[in-house]
């Protein structure tokens, strides 16, 4: 068995989950998103990219429905002592498996919270799913259930995540190895997930973001590698990942020399970094820590080359997003509270110029405010 | 701009999906598969992890819906010229922007093909799209349209597969060159995916699987490394990727030396491996290449221990999974043809003793049969 948590925490955990599922009058839940099901019950898999349902009942019950290649993977990373499978075949039915399971845990004719918002369960299988279930049980849309439980890190998670932050911190100073004129993009980002691999780390729940030259304005992942000019700019965004723990940084490293449009751009960054890491204290909002980074950044007149969200939550989150709820946009009314991990990212660009700087690194909300969990300042790095 | 293809190329894709259209009485398509995005128009990112999705009309129009982090994206890497933006907020609403857009588009009043079956598109905001649309156009299931045209690829696509089979080949030589009793697995996963950065390709679009030990007969991604014991067995699944295209490989490779068991488990796999490329060929169906490899293991009395597929599809495929349609499974009716390419895995355990035996690889189905794409052979690696 390879289980990541005490199974008195896991057990604390559904136990919790039980309790917010009867606060609202639910008879069990429908759970597919892998955060949710590795959160409630270690279970570690990609799996969740076919049909894959944990039901929980409101009274503590459990099974798995998943595939055979899942068996041997819930056994041996899971809690999960009954575990169903639904076999592939043209017009396979693993809805129909689901509606019978429900029948032998007696929630036929019960209310139960679902997660319709899960990667592995597209629209088109949620289609399929309701009318299985219509007539059979009534659903309510529980999405959110475990991920509000999931916001608050426990002591346990708070070292799995800083145990990322340190492979992140790792990670750039394997890329500042690497990153100099002429260097090759790829070697940068061998040099950046090998520091994480080393490290015992995962791999990250998205792409790390590289580009340079004029793809240094990009915030996502492009495939096609490049070399580095004489004098260019690097931005890069990671994650180290620890038992699926994220802790991401961000930065835009120019090389061979730091242009003053960089350094202007750097000092707007810098001021906002601080003012997020100052609004970021408990009984403040997600909105509250985007309006520090838009206030700085819009006084400065840079209003056009900032983005609309200035981070979002970490934690345990698989593939293909490691953006975990909420996220800092303007006016979401979620509150701060202590044990909360967030990603603060100052992304900013000059379009005319051509130039980004791009700041951004992990901080633990704590009783009293907040910490970066980096060792690495914030800083205007040049990679020689 | 970063396009991995000819323009032309783009255009006459964009023309048989247009074709395909018309052709179920179709005015236009919704597309929010990433895969068919990146295979239409060039577009690579993983913004699809939020509400993006690109209209295309049955006339050829198009326009995309996506994310402010995504805009400069689109510009650099698509042919899309028409962009439009959507605002985090609380209570955004997406949908409503795609309504106005197809209205827009005249679109209002027709018949739509909509990909309902995208990890983007979740169960939940597939029911606010088709609250949205309801009563505005018709919408109808068209999430096979364009993976049927990927399925067999172009001289161009199948130039990127090769590059890929290149690069999972370096990645066996690398993690061949650190496996040895004592070895951390997260060295040779440093290693393997090193191979593949520094070859100037990309995160595969699932985490590899590497396991040792009870856990070699595992065949998810897991959190949790360990070092190999003086004798042990070390199974590994993972893909080259160039230009986002898969070429996938597996083995399970005994360490310090090879049991009996395990040899016995080779011959069965390595004769099933021959018997799926003898049935991979233009005129038999993906279920005949399944029935070849449960041919070989069940006459073997090995049928427990074999999986219900044995391989899938491989193109150019996003997170969270890089098994591309069709699988191959028992009685799947898809008739092969020239130019699709196929992971074969023959996954095969022995539960009672503990042992795995699992030789994958990636093949191209040709005019008069099929080829394995890797240098490396089927055989029976040990790390000394």
């Amino acid at each position: 068995m390879t289980i990541h948590f005490e199974a008195a925490e896991l057990t604390a955990r559904r136990a919790a989950a039980c309790r917010a599922a009867r606060a609202r009058g639910l008879d069990g839940l429908l759970l597919f998103r892998q955060e949710s099901l590795y959160y409630l019950t270690g279970f570690d898999t990609f799996g969740y990219v076919y049909f894959q349902c944990l039901v929980l009942t409101a009274d503590g019950r459990m099974a798995l429905l998943t595939r055979a290649p899942d068996l041997r993977q819930a056994r041996r990373t899971s809690v999960i002592d009954d575990i169903r499978l639904w076999t592939d075949a043209d017009g396979a039915t693993p809805e129909a498996a689901l509606r019978d399971l429900l029948a032998e845990f007696g929630l036929a004719g019960g209310r139960l919270g679902i997660e319709w918002h899960a990667y592995g369960l597209t629209a088109a299988v949620g289609q399929r799913l309701g009318v299985a279930l219509d007539g059979v049980v009534t659903l309510e849309d529980a999405s959110d259930l475990v991920s509000r439980l999931r916001v608050v890190k426990s002591p346990a998670e708070v070292e799995h995540i800083r145990q990322a932050a340190a492979l992140a911190d790792n990670a750039l100073d394997a890329a500042m190895a690497e990153a100099r004129p002429g260097a090759f993009e790829g070697d940068i980002l061998a040099a950046m997930h090998g520091a994480i691999y080393r490290g015992g780390g995962d791999d990250p729940a998205n792409e790390f973001v590289i580009g340079s030259g004029p793809d240094a304005l990009l915030c996502r992942y492009r495939s096609g590698r490049r070399r580095l000019d004489p004098e260019d700019q690097l931005t890069l965004e990671w994650a180290g990942v620890y038992r699926h723990y994220h802790a991401a940084m961000m930065r835009t490293i120019p090389v061979g020399r730091a242009r003053e449009g960089h350094r202007l751009l750097f000092d707007v960054t810098a001021e906002a970094m601080a003012a997020c890491l100052e609004a970021l204290r408990p009984g403040n909002t997600c909105g509250d820590v985007f309006d520090a980074h838009a206030r700085v950044v819009d006084a400065a007149g840079r209003r056009d080359g900032r983005l609309n969200a200035c981070g979002y939550a970490m934690g345990a989150t698989f593939a293909p997003n490691w953006m975990d709820w909420p996220m800092l946009y303007a006016g979401n009314p979620m509150v701060l509270e202590a044990g909360m991990v967030f990603f603060l990212h100052m992304i900013l660009f000059d379009d005319a110029a051509g130039l980004a700087m791009c700041p951004g690194q992990s901080a633990l909300v704590t009783e009293t405010g907040s910490v970066p969990l980096s060792r690495h300042p914030v800083d205007l790095l040049v990679a020689g």
